[in-house]
């Protein structure tokens, strides 16, 4: 079974919008065990893309489309299948109704574009969106099968993963693909490939992707059924935690942030910020958890020298002697500001992340992440390279990789 | 003259990245006045390769691919094309010679592989590639033009704006498409279309883009030269700044701190900030900027209570009696933060971005922003719909906007 993508819009190919739905849609397919080789993105023209479904529907079994489903004089991808598939184009009974009075109780116009929106091939069906007024479209003919959704992300996203995502996986038979990505911190790629070499090239796979100042492991599994590759996965997932278990901070889409937050309620432990490079950076990541308020008190951002010594209580003589970017003016922010806010740990963040060259005689890139808590103040001296935003990005995971490893080394 | 995308990788068709140098080179050939219809992406496979080449060569007066350049045995674009064109693969001889001195002078291994970058189509050329180790690869036969750019971003962008965009521009002659964005804040979509609707389907034409509490024009003129498209932009430019002026607040790549930035540095004034809801989003924002430091000076993240009056002397009576989400709140924390720093002008954020539907009795949305200066304090209550990100994303921008003005009427 082979499918074939194909995104349609003139905001596509004039380069004012990425297209992120081929990639969200390559994934399902990959996830449903569904091959495919080829992409298309074409223009809002009928010619255009008549022949890209004509070319698609010859060469796959099943053909997507995104996008041109709408009202408009534009929107021609309902029409298109059902030229390309030899369809006539019919107005569906059951759900015209509805859409007349949707826009009747909202005292629009509905008029021929909008009735447009109720039609589909005659041997096909809609999908229903219940995020928009255009449903998604499908049509299967002569063994192939032709699924149009909508092009906006809040009606794309839900309908691809969730009706198409699972009318696909069933209909694939057979080989389902199961994926789940381990996110570790605080290991090199090449430290942590070679402790799990033998694990990498076997069934399931094992494929590394490195992340700003973190690693991904993204396990996939091919199976009969999505228990078994449920199963698969959760064995190898097993096997890298028994070598790396340490440095695996969370699955798939937990974030860094997220896992020192949980650290810290589970510790019952509070969390301020003492923020100079980074002007705000760190408490915005880590306000950024829904609940962070039952850990994250707040904290300072200290961005000017004399900020330093009046909220924070940094002394003059640490800033005159050691500069603003140093370990001694690190822990001092972070001992001022755990308490004055009396949190059971603290962040402290100083460094130079440019434009010029040199603060207080430290290079751009050095960063100084002091931790305050219970068992007193540890200071890592970090040297970053790349652009103000990746030193200051960076300069954030570090420090909540340091404040993981303390929380974990204190068995919190 | 037509062109045609070809993007090639097995981490695009897998759905790990998303495609955006196809974006990037879509408005490239848009400027340059070259008709672009179709893309394509596909896998790192030989026959699927060399047949969506075969196509778009018979297709397109100019095909473009992206990726597949590299040592690897999957990197087969460089034979692709010279197959698909009928040419034999030679070594550049005058380029393979550097290549081999960067392997050996680094120490690393020069065999079959590496030195595969230095091959071309007998009748091509190669482009040079300052960030990488494979250049570009150019090639003109039978009245077709393939040009091929290597694939990480660090390479393909510098390539694709500079050289090939050059190149292409000059070859596409009579046309070049020259664009540009005014940034607009403080006025709606609808009412700053109805004051220059006149303006917007002629030539130049003006396209509106809704973006988070802003909105951009684009203006692009197509014309001979690039300067009487400079001088077309110019002029339309001019237009739209007569009728709404007062809104424009950047061209092209200038973000809102900046411009909000730049009219505090005129005014020789400084800000502080004082963060509930944002929890240290809009310092981040305001700190992004480089050079930020000769204004702010920092600030407070109260996200807790206890903190607002701790660190920003607001008072308790005033947090019991009206909540921490409120217009009394917000300006309290305005002014405790801006008399604490001594700075010109102070700007607070207090609000309920959820996930529970109520801090102090208000709903999800609400935020206040109150800006404190020179002129006394004022405070304005949002309510923002959307996720918890959308509500800080679109709190630290009304801050902004509302600081803005309040410089601007005040003639800073």
């Amino acid at each position: 079974m082979t499918a074939e993508i194909v995104s349609i819009g003139n905001e596509l190919m004039d380069g004012f919008t990425v297209d992120t739905h081929a990639a969200t849609m390559s994934r399902i397919l990959a996830e449903c065990g569904i091959d495919c080789d080829h992409r298309q993105t074409v223009r809002d023209d009928w010619e255009v893309l008549l022949a890209a479904l004509r070319e698609a529907l010859a060469r796959s079994d099943v053909v997507i489309t995104i996008g041109g489903l709408g009202p408009t004089g534009d929107d021609l991808t309902r029409e298109a299948i059902a030229e390309a598939m030899g369809e006539k184009l019919v107005v569906d009974e059951e759900f015209e109704p509805k859409l007349r009075k949707f826009f009747e109780d909202r005292g629009f116009t509905y008029t021929e574009p909008q009735q447009k929106q109720a039609k589909r091939p005659e041997c096909g069906a809609l999908i229903d969106n219940p995020y928009g007024t255009a449903p998604g479209v499908m049509c299967e003919k002569n063994g192939k099968l032709a699924i149009a959704m909508p092009g906006p992300r809040g009606e794309f996203v839900p309908m691809a993963e969730g009706f198409v995502r699972d009318f696909l996986s069933q209909r694939a038979s057979g080989s389902v693909i199961v994926s789940r990505t381990l996110r570790l911190c605080g290991i090199g790629e090449s430290q942590a490939e070679t402790q799990i070499k033998d694990l990498m090239y076997g069934e399931p796979r094992i494929a590394p992707y490195a992340q700003v100042g973190e690693l991904h492991f993204r396990i996939t599994a091919k199976a009969k059924t999505r228990e078994e590759g449920v199963k698969a996965v959760d064995e190898a997932e097993h096997k890298v935690r028994e070598r790396l278990g340490e440095y695996v901070y969370g699955i798939d889409k937990t974030t860094l942030e997220q896992a020192v937050l949980e650290l810290l309620k589970e510790g019952k432990a509070t969390l301020a910020v003492a923020e100079s490079i980074t002007g705000g950076a760190m408490g915005e990541r880590i306000s950024s958890v829904p609940g962070a308020s039952e850990v994250f008190l707040g904290g300072v951002i200290s961005y000017v020298q004399d900020v330093k010594e009046k909220l924070l209580g940094v002394s003059h003589e640490t800033l005159e002697k050691f500069t603003p970017v140093s370990d001694q003016v690190a822990r001092e922010m972070a001992e001022g500001i755990r308490s004055r806010l009396g949190s059971t740990y603290s962040v402290a963040l100083t460094g130079n992340a440019g434009p010029t060259s040199d603060v207080g005689g430290r290079p751009i890139g050095v960063v100084y992440v002091a931790v305050a808590g219970p068992d007193g103040t540890q200071c890592t001296e970090y040297k970053i390279h790349g652009t103000r935003e990746d030193v200051r990005r960076r300069a954030t995971q570090n420090a909540l990789v340091l404040l993981r490893q303390i929380l974990l080394d204190r068995g919190v």
